[in-house]
């Protein structure tokens, strides 16, 4: 099987970060969009060589008439493909209205949701969405403006449990000339339907600005992105390292380097919650001993050098 | 003495960050415009509290007509305060004509030329700038796009050896409101002169984009930078730990951590190198035992987990 070079690198990225096993059963996440597209049709390619089994995801909001149509289009290419076809209709304005959250959060949320239970109910290995380094470009500066540490930077992950991103590697210009010169059929692209304020900004008015001011600036971002991933692994495994978990407590001592309070945030995380914040951190880190705080439900104790921390019923 | 909010905030991170001690003698870069006027003014207030010994240096780097009148200015004001005052000339568009580097370059490299020989001759324990908060963004974009990994993204730092910067808690804005209400003199800022492209595109296009996306973005942008600083801690805290210099050799284990990279970084950047790349650094890190690689003058030889870096005479 001959991979051209967007392809190759797509292909590398995925040995790389160990984003499949070879006969993975993989859930690609399709609107019919160019970006979506391009990864169905690479991963199909690469399937020849890895033995994945795909498997498609459409998930049909119901924001627009096109949706119908767009539905059919992916319905009838994923069929001469044969592969699995997997399909949601949503009626994402009724379920926001009612649950009085934006269009874009409660699109996500349902689409999301829809993803996890089919990849549960016919038991894919992995999800697989079409982000490419555009979107990581997007999220880093989301993330720096709405504020963010250094773990919140390491934004999008390639592998995510099962959640995977393939595309991470390559840019929407990549995407772009790949759907040009394969002649890659898609749909207009639906998924910006119900870009917010905030996000539509950034990739419309700020992100064009980078280009030009230095050449390859994307590669850069992707570079940053790899350090920030490997410093995630590297809380994480100080996580493992230091803290304990007994009697529903977490305890584990201050050392006085940047970890502290990156495992006191990771603890909240963990427990879907929101972690405190910078100056809070700080204050609790510093704490005397024999102090104690309480952050919502959680109760933080201090002991010499050991925090303990202990979720209140 | 009375401190207003804006004078505090700057009081209170001198403290915290330990810019300064008590009867420090300092020397402040002064070019007459809003930023360096309002250090000066500010510093000149807390002087009277912590007893600091202040002195003025003014660099004229005559490339526009208006620098015989900053220059005159500046020490007429400091004149009134009663305060040491330095200054040179020198010609910025002659030199970097000869040596073949871009008027920012040049103006940059001779300035702080000029502010170390002073500080020594002088005796002066610090020199304080007037970078700001918006400095401190402009710099994080600047690094971002053109390339850096973590220990990079920490950018402007508080205090780097005999160099600090009290005022990188404070926005422009919060500048430009000090200046106002206190009616504080100054000359139209000359400082942006020779601003190049990039900088200029990045302060001017880039920056402006980001007010109005996120309240107080500055803000959830300093406190990334706080964090960032103690990621540098921390590296050079692992760095002290881990490396032993004997024998005109460094010497450090492989741990698998992210520390692994920095640390090779560090040692390239101490002795006035550009550090390998992203690419280049993997292949140091995971080469084999017994295997050697040359960059630039360093032999790099591994042992086991052990990396062994030498300087070729």
């Amino acid at each position: 099987m001959y991979l051209n070079s967007f392809e190759k690198k797509i292909f590398n990225f995925i040995k790389t970060y160990k984003i499949f096993k070879k006969c993975d059963k993989i859930l690609i996440a399709v609107s019919g969009g160019k970006d979506s597209m391009t990864l169905l049709n690479v991963l199909y390619k690469i399937s020849k060589i890895n033995d994945y089994k795909l498997g498609v995801a459409h998930f049909n909001h119901k924001i627009r008439k096109e949706s119908e149509h767009e539905e059919k289009f992916v319905e009838e290419y994923v069929n001469k493909f044969g592969l699995e076809y997997h399909y949601e209709n949503f009626d994402i304005i009724r379920y926001s209205e009612d649950s009085k959250i934006s269009i874009e959060q409660a699109a996500r949320e349902k689409r999301y949701e829809f993803l996890f239970n089919i990849q549960k109910e016919f038991k894919y290995d992995k999800i697989a969405t079409a982000h490419h380094l555009n979107d990581v470009t997007e999220t880093l500066i989301y993330r720096l403006l709405r504020g963010t540490g250094i773990y919140g930077l390491s934004g999008l992950m390639p592998v995510n449990e099962k959640l995977t991103r393939p595309m991470l590697t390559v840019t929407l210009k990549d995407v772009e000339d790949y759907v040009t010169i394969n002649k890659v059929e898609h749909v207009v692209d639906s998924s910006n339907f119900s870009l917010e304020y905030t996000r539509n900004k950034i990739r419309h008015k700020i992100i064009p600005e980078f280009d030009g001011i230095f050449d390859n600036y994307e590669n850069n971002i992707l570079t940053l992105q790899k350090i920030l991933w490997e410093y995630r692994n590297t809380v994480e495994k100080e996580f493992k390292k230091r803290v304990k978990y007994e009697k529903n407590e977490y305890i584990y001592e201050i050392k006085g380097d940047i970890f502290d309070s990156e495992i006191l945030r990771l603890i909240f995380m963990k427990n879907k919650n929101y972690p405190p914040n910078y100056e809070e951190t700080k204050k609790i880190i510093n704490m005397g001993s024999k102090k104690q705080r309480k952050i919502y439900n959680f109760l933080i104790f201090k002991n010499k050098r050991h925090l303990h921390i202990s979720q209140l019923k």
